[in-house]
């Protein structure tokens, strides 16, 4: 939803285009994608998306923030009461691999905004993507004090977490192709989730406190 | 270069526009990028590049074949004589990781086409990424044979390390700036690789075969 408006006529209308956009950028980048084929896509027109978002720019930006929006009401997430650091952070990847799996288009997104590094992406990092790096790698930095997690590189282990988790769901579509089989069933799902808690429990966690 | 085309008028030529087009398509994309602006910034026109290439997505694919070319030549290098799966194993992911940092549009180029899964992308595929993925799970499961391996699934272990290592060099202008340093500087890429080593070390080695 476009910032500061305070009428929205039609807000089911809305939310098609905002729908339809995010396929649309998804699958071809701003670039590529045309506002007349995301309005069509939504059995709306031209004039009713320049009415709601203004132009495509911005309308790229409201579904990449109505995304990370989303994103960060999952993974912040309270643990337990109590919780130790290795719960808190195995909530956290539960929660980023949850969301990917349930929003195919995010990833692509986003990666293609991390590729091409626009100006306009420094609202992303300023709000949303430092903030989860440094959620993650104090997480990671309190597993290590509290002797649940091997003495590694906080900031490298949390780059590689996120890197293993995101690039699966971005490149989903080859690597199914890849396999023979498709990577993003249900099964498929729970087999990637399984083996990337598998390869953090060994890579982080100091043997005694293994849950495994 | 152009399959079939015998004669070359200018090599160097050729060769200009094709770094340009890396460039330009890494950056843009295949929608993005103009030929128009290839062929400037390679101080050639675009009948040149018309000449040598045929069209933007025969150019595109000659980026993109050059590029695989090279990364099979690095990687496949024969381990020393008698090597075992996991120096075989370590000598693969130097190799990827090298050639990631040598040639830092390959990533971005590689994952834009993974992310559209075109039907031009099924070559790479059949040709290049399916017999690096197989090379990759029969060498872990020859570790996991040999003892020098936990028991893991070996072709979820594969997606791990090919994402967790692709991943970074893909996102590097972006992660530079949520980490406020540059990660693509030679001392950054070096505790990187380490950083990698480390976590597969302790991710897919026994202890008592490890080297750490």
């Amino acid at each position: 939803m476009p910032r500061g408006r305070t009428k929205v006529a039609n807000p089911a209308t809305a939310r098609r285009i905002l729908a339809a956009a995010e396929k649309h950028f998804a699958a071809q980048g701003m670039a590529g994608a045309r506002t007349e084929e995301i309005a069509a896509a939504a059995h709306a027109n031209k004039a009713m998306l320049y009415y709601y978002f203004g132009n495509k720019r911005r309308l790229h930006r409201a579904v990449l923030e109505n995304l990370l929006r989303q994103l960060r009401t999952s993974v912040y997430v309270a643990a337990p009461k109590g919780a130790t650091a290795r719960e808190r952070l195995w909530a956290f990847f539960r929660a980023y691999f949850d969301f990917l799996a349930s929003h195919p288009n995010y990833p692509r997104l986003v990666q293609r905004e991390a590729m091409e590094s626009t100006r306009d992406f420094e609202w992303i990092t300023r709000e949303y993507l430092r903030p989860f790096h440094t959620h993650l790698v104090s997480n990671i930095e309190d597993g290590i004090s509290s002797g649940e997690f091997r003495r590694l590189n906080p900031e490298h282990a949390a780059f590689t977490i996120m890197g293993m988790t995101t690039s699966y769901f971005a490149a989903a579509a080859i690597l199914s192709k890849v396999a023979g089989k498709d990577l993003l069933a249900p099964q498929a799902l729970e087999v990637r989730k399984q083996s990337l808690l598998d390869f953090m429990e060994h890579a982080l966690t100091r043997p005694k406190a293994r849950h495994t």
